[in-house]
């Protein structure tokens, strides 16, 4: 899938293709054992997090698309749309650092509001 | 400040220092005059709107970090985090596309939960 010399765009690459095709095993083998990923609701560390963390996420989508994906040896952004039930062409950003191949921190960017704003409103 | 020559990054880093840094006009001098920025909140279509947009955000910053700038010739990434009453290291990304020396295009992520949860709950 990957060499440990692949650049951390090619791996941001391949790990995003990984996720948006439903495939967590395949996603998580890009991952470092110790990935530490912040999402907009909170910290995420370690792999066995991080699988829980996809496997709740990726139900949701019925869709998904790369716009870009720029990088340099050791860090990458990918630019992204998902659809879900909720929202179509839904814009998100990743930051990802790779160290030895692996990509050791996720900074996840999206807006949290339609979500909110679709789920029932079972407070108040 | 900057030439036509320069790399798509290159713009995108100038251009996010002049807007960290308040000056609103010299953020302007980087966009092109039909520049079209999606934003997580709509649209903003040419540059006298986007002055609004950033005259009406950069009020609220009380501080702000570059995490890093990723880019090739026609378009960048920026990673950066914004500090503001509300929120403290609140991570952001802009997407920006660049056409003859100009940003073209500007998509923008970040959550707007945290605010919308900051505001008095005028409604309900």
């Amino acid at each position: 899938m990957t060499s440990t010399n692949a650049s951390a765009q090619q791996i941001a690459e391949d790990y995003t293709r990984a996720w948006m095709s439903g495939d967590v095993d395949q996603a998580l083998g890009f991952l470092a054992e110790d990935v530490v990923c912040d999402a907009p609701a909170g910290r995420i560390e370690g792999l066995a997090a991080y699988r829980g963390f996809l496997e709740g996420f990726l139900p949701k989508l019925t869709g998904s698309s790369i716009t870009k994906v720029l990088g340099d040896d050791t860090s990458a952004a990918v630019v992204y749309t998902t659809d879900t039930t909720f929202a179509r062409d839904f814009r998100a950003m990743d930051y990802l650092t790779v160290g030895d191949g692996r990509i050791t921190r996720v900074v996840t960017v999206f807006d949290r509001l339609p979500a909110a704003q679709a789920r029932p409103r079972a407070e108040g």
